[in-house]
C-alpha cells in the first residue's frame, strides 16, 4: 500500500482513543495512579520553586476566570495556565516519572492538563485515569517511534512529545469525536518544540509546560473545528521527518489496546537524571569500602547518551542534577542523593567540589543507557569497581507503593505546601471511585 | 576560536537590540510603514474568517484584561491572546508579506504582538517601528542561516523563526537589559515550531499564532528573570541542529546594522503562495494571445520549490491557494487572482475545475525559485509559452506605496470590517510621529 493511500497514524491513534473506555484500561488502572501520585509529589516540592513563582507572576495578567488550582499554592487560574504551571512543577526537578525507552517523562504534560481541565468541569476520576493512560500511550508511542534519534539530535523529547500526549487526553476528556480526536493531535504537531541546549536553563520549563497547555489548547481549538492534516506526524513534511526522524511506523501504531506503555514508567529515587541513577547507586555501594580522604580519583563509564547527558561543568543545580560528577561525589560523600543533595547549599560545598573534581566521565559502548561502571582508584593504588545494570527505581527494581508515597511526603515537606498530603495520597489511591475530581485538586479537599 | 568559547548568537542578538534605537532604523522606517500597512490590509481581509472566530470563541475563557484589540473587529483580548488572532488574520490568506530569501511572512508573527503591547502600554510610534524593524532583522537573519533546507525539510518557516522575530522585538518595546534580551531570544528557541504537512489545515495558523504569542511570552518570561542558553539557537544541542540545519554563522550574526532584511521586504498582489506569482503573471501575458476553449494542455515549469509546494490536488480554498493548477486555471480563465479567485465559490466553479485538470507541473531546475515558464498547447497544435523571471510584487517590480493603500481597501472591504480604514492609513503613514499607537488600534481612531 503507498503511504498516500494509508490511512494517517492521527486517524489511526483517534480511532483507538475514541473507541477506549474504562473498562478496557482498568488493568492499567493501578500503575496510572503512581504515576499520578508521583506527579503530585514532583509538583508539590516544586510548588513555591522561583521558577514557578516567576511563570505565575507572569501568567496572572493573562488568566481568564480561575477554575484550576496551582498545586500545592492557594493560587487558582484558568485551565491553560494551570496547566502550564503544574506541568512545570512536575519536571522541575527533574524527579519526576520516566519511561525508560525513550526518557520521556510521561506525567508532566499530561496529567497537568487532564487535572486543570477536568478541575474545571468537575469530571469523574474514571475519565480522568482513562484520559491519563491514553495520553501517555501516545506520547510514548510517538516517542518510540522516533527513539533513540531524536534525543540525541537535541530533542527534549518529554516536550516534543509530551503536547500530543496532553492533546490525546484532553480530546478524550472533551468527549471529542474521532475525526476532532485526530486534529487534536494534528495540531499538536504545529506546537511540538523543545530543546536540549536549554536544558540547564530555565527555558526548559518553558517547552514542558507549553507542552502542556498546548495540548489542551489543540483540543479546545478541535472542539472548535480547528482542523489538521491526519499525517502530521509522519507525514512527507510532517513532524517526525522534519524534526530529522524516519518514523518506525510498526513502533506508531502496530499493536494499539495490546500493550500499554504506562505499565512501563519508572519513579525516580534521587532527582538526577534518570541515567545518572546507576552511577549513584554503584557509589552507594562503593562508599561503604572506602575513606572518602583515601580517594585519588574516580572513574565513571557508561554509554555515549550517559556521557552526552552528563559529562559537564556544574556552575549550579541545574547542572548538578544532570552532572555524573555531581552525583558521584554526594552519593560517595554524603550516602545520600535526595532533594538537599541538589540544592545549592550542597552544589557549592567546598568537599562536595572538591569530590567533582576527581570525577572523570569514560564511554564504554558495551554499557546499555541505564548502566553505570564506577572505578574508584584509591591513593594505596588499589582500585574498587562497582557495575549497577538496573538502577533503583527502574522496572527491575521499582518504587513500592509505600516508596512513592514516602516521596510524595518528602517532596511536599521540602516544597513548603500546606495542602491535605493524607488526603491527596487517599483520593489518588481511590481516584476510580471519585465522581468529580475536584475535591482532589484542594487544599483541604 | 572555539565554538564554546565563542559568544552565542543569543548575546550578540541581544547586544545589537539593546543598542539600537530609532536614530538608528529611521532609513528604514518607510519599509517598516509599508510592511505594517500590508500587515493590517491582510489582518482586515480576514477578521471574520471562521478559523479566526472560531480562535476568538476558543481564546474569549482565557483572557485577562482585555487591553489589546482584535484586528477589523470590535472585541478586545488580552495582549497574549490578542496577538495569537492578529497573527491568524494577517497570515490567513497567504496574502502578507514576504522575504524572498526565506519564504519569511515576517510581519504577521511581529507586527501582532508588538502593536497588541504597544496598544496595552500606550507606547509611541517609533518605538513601534524600532521594535518592528528589530524583531524582523532577527527572524530573518535566522531565516537565512538555516534556508533553504529548513523549509524544505518541513519547517514552516515564518512559524519557527517568527517566534524569535517576536521576542525580540518584545522584548526591546519592554526596555529590557541586553541579558534579558538574549533570555527573551534563548527562550523562543524552545517554543519554535510548525510544519508544512498541516499548512493546508487550520492548523497553520496555531503555529503563526503561537510564533507572535510566546514570543511575547518569552519576553515577559525574561522580563520575570527567566532565563536560556545564549546559544540556544547555534549551540551542539540547540534550535538549528536540531531542527536539520548545520547554521550559517556569517549569516547569522555578520555584519549586523550595516544591511537591513526590512529591505528586502515584499507585498504581494495575489493572495496566493508567493512562488505561484510568476505563474500567475505569465498566464496574464498568455491569455490575451488564446482563446481559453482552444486550450489542449497547460505545462508550469518551475524550480524544485514551486513544484514541492504547489504540485497537488485541489480540494478547497487552502489548497487552491497554494495550486500551481488552481493558480494558473483562475489566472487563465479569468484574467484576475485577488481574493474572490481563491474563494470556495471560485474554486468548485466547473469551469476552473475542468482547467485545472488540464494544467501539469514540470520540473525545471535551471529555473530560480521565483520564475516560472508556462507553455499552452492548443488544439490546433501550437504552443504558446511565457516566462516570468521576476512576478509583481517582487523587489524587481515592487507594489507602490498606493498599490499596498489600495490592497489594504480591497481587503477591508471583503472582509467586511467597520474600522475606519482612511484612518488607518493616515496613521501609519504618520506612525513615527505618534505618541501613543493605541488609536491605531480602535475601530474610529
Amino acid at each position: 500500500m503507498r503511504q498516500d493511500e494509508a490511512q494517517g497514524a492521527g486517524t489511526t491513534f483517534a480511532d483507538f482513543v475514541a473507541a477506549t473506555g474504562w473498562a478496557d484500561i482498568v488493568a492499567q488502572g493501578h500503575e496510572a495512579k503512581r504515576s499520578i501520585l508521583n506527579f503530585f509529589a514532583t509538583a508539590l516540592g516544586s510548588a513555591y520553586d522561583p521558577a514557578v513563582s516567576a511563570a505565575l507572576r507572569t501568567l496572572l495578567l493573562f488568566s481568564g476566570a480561575a477554575t484550576s488550582s496551582i498545586i500545592g499554592r492557594p493560587e487558582r487560574l484558568d485551565m491553560m495556565c494551570a496547566s502550564f504551571l503544574n506541568a512545570i512543577s512536575a519536571n522541575l526537578l527533574d524527579f519526576d516519572d520516566t519511561h525508560l525507552d525513550t526518557i520521556i517523562h510521561p506525567a508532566a504534560p499530561v496529567a497537568a492538563p487532564v487535572l486543570a481541565l477536568a478541575q474545571a468541569r468537575g469530571l469523574s476520576g474514571q475519565a480522568v485515569l482513562t484520559a491519563f493512560v491514553l495520553g501517555v500511550e501516545i506520547e510514548c508511542r510517538i516517542g518510540n517511534a522516533v527513539s533513540p534519534g531524536h534525543y540525541a539530535r537535541g530533542w527534549h523529547i518529554t516536550s516534543t512529545c509530551g503536547v500530543f500526549g496532553a492533546a490525546a487526553a484532553c480530546a478524550k476528556l472533551l468527549g471529542l469525536s474521532a475525526n476532532q480526536i485526530s486534529n487534536a493531535i494534528g495540531i499538536a504537531a504545529s506546537q511540538s518544540a523543545g530543546i536540549i541546549e536549554n536544558l540547564p536553563s530555565a527555558a526548559k520549563n518553558v517547552s514542558v509546560g507549553n507542552a502542556a497547555r498546548n495540548g489542551l489548547f489543540a483540543a479546545l481549538l478541535a472542539s472548535e473545528g480547528y482542523s489538521a492534516s491526519p499525517r502530521a506526524i509522519e507525514g512527507p513534511l510532517g513532524w517526525a521527518r522534519a524534526m530529522g526522524d524516519e518514523p518506525d511506523l510498526a513502533r506508531l501504531t502496530g499493536g494499539l489496546g495490546k500493550s500499554w506503555e504506562i505499565a512501563k514508567n519508572t519513579y525516580k529515587p534521587y532527582p538526577a537524571g534518570i541515567v545518572f541513577h546507576s552511577v549513584i547507586d554503584a557509589c552507594f555501594k562503593l562508599r561503604t569500602k572506602l575513606n572518602i580522604d583515601d580517594i585519588a580519583s574516580i572513574t565513571v563509564q557508561g554509554s555515549a547518551l550517559l556521557l552526552a547527558r552528563g559529562d559537564r561543568v556544574v556552575l549550579n543545580e541545574r547542572d548538578a542534577r544532570v552532572s555524573i560528577h555531581h552525583c558521584a561525589a554526594c552519593a560517595l560523600l554524603l550516602g545520600a542523593a535526595g532533594v538537599p543533595e541538589f540544592s545549592e547549599a550542597t552544589v557549592f560545598r567546598p568537599d562536595v567540589a572538591s569530590l567533582r573534581e576527581k570525577v572523570r566521565a569514560q564511554l564504554d559502548a558495551s554499557l546499555p543507557d541505564a548502566a553505570a561502571r564506577v572505578s574508584i582508584q584509591l591513593t594505596s593504588g588499589e582500585t574498587l569497581s562497582e557495575i549497577v545494570m538496573a538502577a533503583k527505581g527502574s522496572l527491575a527494581d521499582p518504587l513500592s507503593d509505600r516508596d512513592i508515597e514516602a516521596k510524595l511526603r518528602d517532596c511536599a515537606r521540602l516544597g513548603g505546601t500546606n495542602w491535605d498530603i493524607d488526603r491527596i495520597i487517599d483520593d489518588v489511591w481511590r481516584l476510580d471511585t471519585l465522581g468529580d475530581v475536584s475535591s482532589l485538586m484542594k487544599p483541604n479537599g
